[in-house]
């Protein structure tokens, strides 16, 4: 398993939906679990150690409200975590200070407020570091969005 | 120990003075922890269980940024915990949120940014719910606030 | 009756139904009132009065915009107050703010933005220091909040 | 006394010093008074009943943080009511909606952050419906402003 | 002419609905106007004067967006000026702090974002300073929204 | 004279210190005006006028608070007008959103915070749409502000 | 072509629409491009060369979310951008910081959160500065806006 | 070099020292660069270009404002990007916004405001995938963070 994408709770899962897509569409190893750091503080650490054990390179953490999943992991493994706030209330201003504004010693590479595809590319990024056909395919990715903005210059 | 106070880093304890010198005043049988959830978060464990071992009654949990310890310790507890956000950034909104905003199920009783004093006070009205004398001295403390203005104004 | 409900208004009925209902599950002896600090004050000090008389061990106040009656029964009272701020407004900011920072000397346990379960289950906590089926009753909630974890997994 | 101006706390004394040079600038009939709408609510009602007595015809009235003081005045009394929200935190947007953010049937005639010498010159405009002398006063009072604008351009 | 109330659009005749309303129900001599401080400055200012020549007591101004218009009229007249914010956008947080953030000199008695049945009240109240008959409708209007709370309570 | 620049208040000359030294440098024929939309409106207009009579291409007007200058400017002539939101309080947001929240018909070209030398710099750009040598000057500036770069590293 | 409009994504055209159609309505020649400044910057650097060979004197950016769009553009040109922030988060704050707040050197004339007709309307007035035809219609636009106040006042 | 860190300003350099310190402490191959997305942008390309050709890992890139940079080098390669918003204004809040709300497709890693340090440990623990050294070091270096925890509480 590459990357572990842990959601605080079932009603996120429509969010989590174009990181989990575009994870399949690279091919990536994942696997996917709901786990709160608050109501299921022991899953989620037998989540991280599973991970540690199978060699994963990236956690992904979504989360809305005060948002604690994303730096609770941060804080239990060396490996990278990605957070995701999720917009519950306040614009999602609240998950996004939660998880961003972590401090010195546990960073979480936080993106963009129910974005969850960026993180997904993120650490799809991160995977190509050692992998030259992941690297092709995020080209490909890429100029597959930079050309879809032609065909739409065409349609205008 | 009726309350344990945890602080999330030394560097709060000049924040965290008005909190103790309120419990001091109220002689009430206390505990300073400096203990982060990130950092030691096996301290934190452990201070939450030899809490319950001594019939704690309250926990009041201070800390900046992101700032998780409160919700973390509501997590693995059914002790009151007081949150104090404390401002390092953004004028204290990040720690606010972070405190206020827990999901349902794990309510921290919120209090104002860097006002550590009613934690304190929250704390004593719990325990003054079984303590007659703890109720006296709390009148007596808002009795005297209320002389406190009436001799401002005089001094007008 | 060991919790008090009050409501800055009629109109904020739905959004304590969640408060309520715990209330009720956890078979609290709760009673529920609509009083307005701006529009009532009387009913609102005649119901802390009867509190105090009665024994009640917590107060909980809802309120949005402006909002001032959890502050207002704290300073009346020293039953604890926990505060529910409800969005009327710019996503409950103005209800928040008015709730949670208020000024040393008359602290109101906040919850989170609409959250009117935890200032519940908050209230229940404080009723479980001296109440150990109450105490019991709420380690089989948090159990049963985990377990709904682990079948949501199940059904992935 | 034709304005009362009442202060939540004696430290905010320096920020209402606009205010009442203002009113002594006018030679308004005025009494400043400290009296917290948590710590002393007898004393608010004690003033706000002398002031309807005498026949006051504004109160002012200053606060920071969860700024109650405007409002509950406000529901008191049919007096118009000015409130100054004071910078404590967070800019002052607490006290600003604690402030301006009142329920439908309470108005509080809001200026801005800590901008206390509005509060007295809205006073005064509301007072000059009924009195030329100090119409004229308060047109001297904007022609001296302009001038003064006219001055720094002959200084540039 | 007591009251008269300019509309920065036409679009915003709905939210100026409770006010206007209100002003009827106590029998206000008032006058709706719909003037821009952009789009029509000539209309404001002939409306400020023909204001001023009729005796008018208190001029309200709602707008949205750079919400200009209270506080330009404002600076034109000495009768005071009641400012409502209207929420376009963000929340109405634009509205409101380019209504209520006036510079020293130029007061605008700001109610809360939308609010504007409070504007009509808050007219009313500076009325009654010379109307027994207002007072004591003002006081009955109170009286009916405090038996609304006792009746929302018999339905409990 | 091209460039009409409008301070809200002497106050502001400091900050307004680099738009005008960068107007110097680039030998614009400019004119400094503290005129306030509030005190002097009729200095206000003044000046617009002849700054129509003098085929002015830009006004560039600065303030604090709640900002009307450059939006009531906007209002009042077809030149385009360029803002400065200055920070007084709450971070200058209430002067930004007083400024670039304009509605329909009469935009305000703002920049950012305090940041005068983007207006002078704004204000050239339209200007060097028919002035060669102020495009070629302008161009040098670009490229020192390049080669500073380049130094800096030098220098690291 | 005398105005470029660039959109950040196909997704924005509805919001385009008004300053289009008024682009239109003033006889303006223009051109329409998607353009992104991540997916696609060589057509950026494109159709800005393109512009600067045609003479264009106004390049119009809109974007949403991290809106690098108009920064970018102003970077690599001298012609004047004006940004339009397009809301998708938090009510358009993080387009209007990420365009408003350019560092000094690259003003972006920044108009308010989704109002593109201002972005046209603004384009019209520095092009009216060469044209005064385009200042007939702009006069004529401003006095049509101000005939339909009256109109809807007549109506009321 | 494994990673490249770009300041936007060299007035940001004293803010990126602690992340600097800490790329040295742990020996990592780095270079440090001041490139300005607006001033410098070939620059900035010829530091991308020169980094893939070295096999860098990670780029770490911090600005202050409408923070451009680190999201334009993340649209520019597939190498992992870091960002630091950096607080010059509003809290740094532009630069948060501006930073991690990049649209789909083109992910930062953002951490929080002016806490450069987290950038680094976070490339750390990027590298240390692939490097069991540099995950001992981390791993001493939780220890030691740990291990002050317990020296501030022995001081206490």
């Amino acid at each position: 398993m590459d990357v572990l994408v842990m959601l605080g709770s079932s009603s996120d899962l429509e969010k989590a939906r174009p990181c989990v897509d575009t994870l399949k569409e690279f091919n990536i190893d994942y696997k996917l679990v709901i786990a709160s750091a608050h109501r299921t503080p022991l899953l989620v650490e037998k989540n991280i150690k599973e991970a540690e054990k199978n060699g994963t390179k990236v956690i992904i953490a979504m989360a809305g409200l005060a948002a604690h999943l994303p730096g609770v992991i941060a804080s239990k493994t060396l490996i990278p975590v990605i957070g995701v706030p999720l917009n519950a209330r306040i614009g999602g201003l609240d998950a996004l200070y939660s998880i961003v504004q972590m401090p010195k010693g546990f960073p979480v590479a936080t993106v963009g407020i129910d974005i969850s595809k960026n993180a997904s590319l993120l650490a799809i990024q991160i995977l190509a570091l050692n992998d030259k056909t992941l690297k092709t395919k995020l080209k490909s990715f890429r100029e597959k969005m930079a050309s879809e903005v032609e065909k739409a210059n065409k349609n205008l």
